[in-house]
């Protein structure tokens, strides 16, 4: 028998979880830039859609504020007809996020936790209304201008995505760090590589993509390249990326690729490399490659400290001579091993219990006020 | 001896104003893109820059928030360092919005109005404090993305800046309209002109620069243009307007000019060509040629209707033909009853005198709940 206040049509909650013994009302806030999950491209969409089905799974009672595209077994409150990056007969992409605010508080008192996904924009009224919020910040922090900002609201309780996000803003109420994570089954374990070192992305100076071509040139090994060119990093590809590509060595530039190639594309893969020149406050592409059970060879820079464990799901390097070594011995790394630790610290499940801990942390707290119906059941 | 409530060293008032006895406080929110004024391009800055400076010379109390390298007579709240249209080092501009958002909102107390000229950043957070607040929107509201947003906040007091500004989103709670204003002795008069067209704006297809140069061309009469290229244009100004210019007549282009050359520029023209192709919310540069006794030869787009007399201050066109034939009759409009309406009609002092009328009304509103110290007060 589903739990009291469980709606029809959820899957049943199968255990107590964390204390949480009825469907937690839970509203989702994502960003309306891409439908949740993204056509395409978009990390932060994709990232809301699996905590957003894995909650539902666990028999959570989620309202999804996203575009009306959007597809979910939560209940769907749609914020603009579509993912607004495709919509080029839209120019002010912020005026719908206001409309969906507006949505959003207006039925606060339907929800026990407000879970935000949009950066700062509802900061100034879901304080104001001394909401039941949690805000999860999905990009780079070290930019000058978020400073005086998070002096002002340094109050609003934050999610990072890695400890290391956190570093340019420490004076932020952070109540706890929560790692992405992805289905179990979205890509499939391959225990063994066909031999050939991959690199997933962006083309940008930032992403390391000529690191990693003359890194796979020195290691006599093939390179293959899956990635996208921004307009923004068109010059860069052709002036730094195609020359080296046509330096030497087995290099394949294999373009854009979708989730439908990215198992194959990574599994395949001997070991994926990171050769990151920029804080990347998470990078969901190395645990794509761990559940794959290809090791990931990283730069220590933003989150790959917390995600890579030197020696057992990869290696952490610091030079292009390092990776280089590392690479002669990269097949001890046990692709078996990679997995398992993909299935203890990366599924989706991992994910939605710590954010449930997080909901359930701040239901108790007592400097956040309870929504009405908890203020009238107490 | 100032008024009670007056703060020293300001301007004294000089007649009672509208009803308004002592100094109001007021909270003047600018947008941080350009300083107040702007040092090259920026509408919006320009015309908070002469409001706010004429109320203060009309003894009012203005707190003005805005960037720290603007210049004022009223006193000045940073919100950012400088103009953010400037400062290359800032990616997110909206995150100093949002900080001068909070400001603005933690000293609400300390104001009897306040004036937001940032579009609808502060609408969620002003409607839920129940400010005494007025909005003047300065933008084009022709947008779809624009009726949701407007839809859940059509209780917002706007101030349209033309009539005809308001078309797309009748339902809004619309408060007055209130034209553009320019201080007095801004743009000297000048009784001849030296005999060519005018255009002054942004070579761009919705200000039809085309146009007035197939008019001068066909009228035989010289033509100047003043303006500048953005990038988004350059493609229209290579392939569309220099051919153009290049194909015949007396055509001149001067690039852009800055406020020290306009009263030059202006008054030197024997008619003002707006050949406009959208429907502009207002167009400084209309009244600007108003005061230096040039008419303005303009299809009734936009704001148009009520700004050009036609007969009185210009003509009003509806195509190319009528334009020509209304150019050889030009000189029969009477340069000096051109000024005399901008004296009447476009002065920063009525500007000013309007919106205290619009503040005035707020304070009597019933619907709007009064400041503390009013409400105390009370």
């Amino acid at each position: 028998m589903p739990p009291a206040g469980h709606r029809k049509g959820k899957a049943t909650m199968k255990e107590p979880l964390d204390g949480i013994a009825t469907a937690l009302r839970i509203a989702m806030v994502a960003p309306l830039h891409e439908s949740v999950p993204p056509q395409l491209y978009g990390g932060t969409e994709r990232v809301v859609s699996f905590l957003t089905e894995e909650l539902v799974r666990l028999g959570m009672d989620v309202t999804l504020f996203a575009t009306g595209d959007s597809i979910t077994n939560a209940r769907l409150r749609p914020g603009a007809p579509r993912g607004l990056r495709m919509d080029t007969g839209t120019h002010d992409r912020l005026a719908y996020h206001f409309a969906m605010i507006h949505d959003v508080m207006e039925s606060a008192d339907e929800f026990d936790v407000m879970h935000f996904h949009i950066d700062y924009l509802h900061y100034p009224l879901s304080r104001a209304l001394g909401l039941n919020q949690v805000t999860t910040l999905h990009g780079r922090l070290d930019l000058p201008e978020l400073v005086p900002l998070y002096r002002r609201f340094d109050d609003m309780p934050l999610v990072s995505i890695s400890d290391a996000q956190r570093g340019p803003l420490p004076f932020c109420n952070w109540v706890a760090t929560v790692h992405h994570g992805l289905p179990r089954d979205l890509l499939a374990f391959s225990p063994r590589s066909s031999g050939y070192l991959a690199f997933l992305g962006r083309i940008s100076p930032e992403k390391g993509p000529d690191r990693a071509i003359r890194i796979a040139q020195r290691a006599g090994r093939p390179l293959k390249i899956a990635a996208k060119v921004d307009n923004a990093d068109r010059e860069y590809y052709e002036t730094v990326v195609k020359p080296l590509i046509a330096s030497g060595g087995d290099v394949e530039f294999v373009g854009e690729i979708g989730d439908a190639d990215k198992a194959a594309f990574l599994g395949g893969a001997t070991a994926l490399l990171c050769p990151l020149d920029w804080p990347e406050p998470f990078g969901l592409v190395m645990i794509e490659a761990l559940a794959c059970g290809t090791p990931v060879v990283a730069w220590p820079a933003g989150s790959v400290p917390e995600i890579v464990r030197d020696g057992v799901n990869g290696r952490i390097v610091t030079s292009e001579d390092e990776t280089v070594a590392a690479l002669a011995a990269i097949e001890e790394i046990d692709r078996a091993a990679c997995r398992r630790d993909f299935d203890e610290r990366f599924t989706a499940e991992r994910m939605a219990r710590d954010y449930l801990r997080v909901y359930r942390r701040l239901l108790e707290s007592a400097g956040i006020s309870p929504s009405p119906r908890l203020r009238q059941s107490a």
